[in-house]
């Protein structure tokens, strides 16, 4: 069912207008790498969007109260729920390049699975919040 | 349109069986505290599943290659993401006696919610994988 | 955060139209009760959304291949994974006057919650589809 | 982990009943095309959910108090919400002939990203409902 | 089941720091309201998260390709898919603010509802995407 | 969008160690077939999470309560509801194995789907529970 081609189609870095050649640049430096990953290039059809959404993750995603793996972890978690596919394939690539290793990846798992079957169960049974919780 | 009775009755200590209470006192002397929280007396009505549970919840989410506060995030954020609000409010208070502070608590929210956001990018978008995440 | 009022009013059997009162009736009819609950009075705002959806509900819920309780054990499942207070509750209550009791409500939750989450850990692990499964 | 196979299969017009023949042959009419999309012909393996669903589809996502290509704009964004491509896909051909251009298209997908982030935003903090919401 | 205190506690006009008070003055100025609502008062925790998501707010839900009451009703379609009931409080008022009536809001309520039934219908039959979609 | 390698490895009979040989073998016996599917292969990557998925599918998908068939599609239910496609063609083909067939399932379908739909709508509508439900 699925289907290799965006919905809007990636921008090169030949096509890119500046405001798109400034953030795949920053990109680029900020990550050290070369690789613009497929999500900013979709991302860049709408450059407002682009800059907006690539001032956030440098905002969010760095090193603050918590550290930047933890950060990807929970990453993971979220895209894991909603069954994002690129998201947990790019998040677990980020995560493993932070030193997450294959132990800590299979238990990052366990414990995701882990929330969403007590978050069924709480669903099901609707305990109310204890008193020593508020 | 919420109603504080849980779909099935708390059970009390007085009215535990004997497999019920071993659970009971075994959440006490693990986690050192006196509660025994709602959620747990909801699931009682069904020994095996409280039993089971119990015994994932102690194999999960205690040390191991990640520590058990990065757990606790991870917890929240497939809790939030799911909107499970008796599973926010008891692990958030799990994370906050792990060590976690508010602004933890708002940075987490952060990344909680980027995720939500890119995630929702990447399926309005569909970009394709990078060969680089393979 | 939860406010008991619904978003449009309920409509009253004093305030309704023609074409709702019709559905009233039947509902009235069908179930073998004087109650028209809460969900059906909120949509009867929309007459036509109302007929619409009781006349889907008596095609779909009644017997057919499957039997009326296993289609509510179904809907619950839906309902708990989509955290839907009001839907687990009047459906709960179908399932259980339908002859559900209360150690088939509790393995009916180990069910729901087991698939939430192995549903979590193949959009983890995802692992290729089997041939045998195809 | 795709598989290309519906689960059940796609009815062709040589093999379609009377009663799916006709529905397949009012979507040609209502929408101008030759096209009956796969949707369709895998749902018309049960031709009284074929009917069902078709006339809802017509009831509905006509024009009323909101017009048709504001109605595709509300099903993308359920669709994204939910994952799930085919109904993107469909519906974003569907909003592009109906005149969105690719700037309309960034813009949604913007407010879909931003209304999930904010979701989890208030999930996470839970303010009570304003009374002047009420 | 359900709390009605913040995991973050509101920020009063007077708890306010510089950074908040000047978010929460633009807020009135552009809404052209003395509210500040309970969800901008829990965000203010982070003054960062704060100005930020003020930000994206005022850049996306403005006038642009698709106009003002058109992006609320986007908000709300997922907001419900999401069940988060603050979300589709606050912008159901801002809905009937931009002049969205009752028979428009059943009428959202449909197409909302007809799109999870066919993304579930969807995602159970698992038609490919037809080549006219692409 | 997808890829059909999975995040971790699937393990090989030869492969295997003890601990996972052990599960493989009981998934064999108490299946009655040679087939270990994918999941359980991605899974063995983690012993400690075999062992303990394995065992709780073994506790909560036999004969109860509820008999097996009805857990299946149970399990349906949720996956499709979480659009978790391994899950939904994986479990499928369990419940036709167990006499489900082609007219059940388009049933079953119809169930799911309904039940989505009026989710949403409740979500939307937000009707208090009635205290016949309490």
């Amino acid at each position: 069912m699925s289907d290799p081609r965006p919905l809007l189609p990636p921008v090169s870095d030949a096509e890119a207008d500046p405001r798109v050649t400034a953030v795949f640049d920053d990109i680029r430096a900020v990550r050290r790498t070369d690789l613009v990953n497929n999500f900013w290039r979709a991302l860049a059809n709408d450059p407002a969007a682009l800059e907006r959404t690539w001032a956030e993750v440098k905002a969010v995603m760095g090193d603050g109260a918590l550290d930047p793996l933890t950060k990807e972890l929970v990453y993971i978690a979220v895209s894991v729920t909603n069954g994002c596919e690129y998201c947990i394939r790019s998040h677990t690539a980020g995560a493993l390049a932070k030193g997450l290793d294959d132990a800590g990846l299979a238990e990052l798992l366990s414990v995701i699975a882990l929330a969403n079957k007590t978050n069924a169960l709480v669903n099901g049974l609707r305990p109310p919040v204890d008193a020593a919780f508020r």
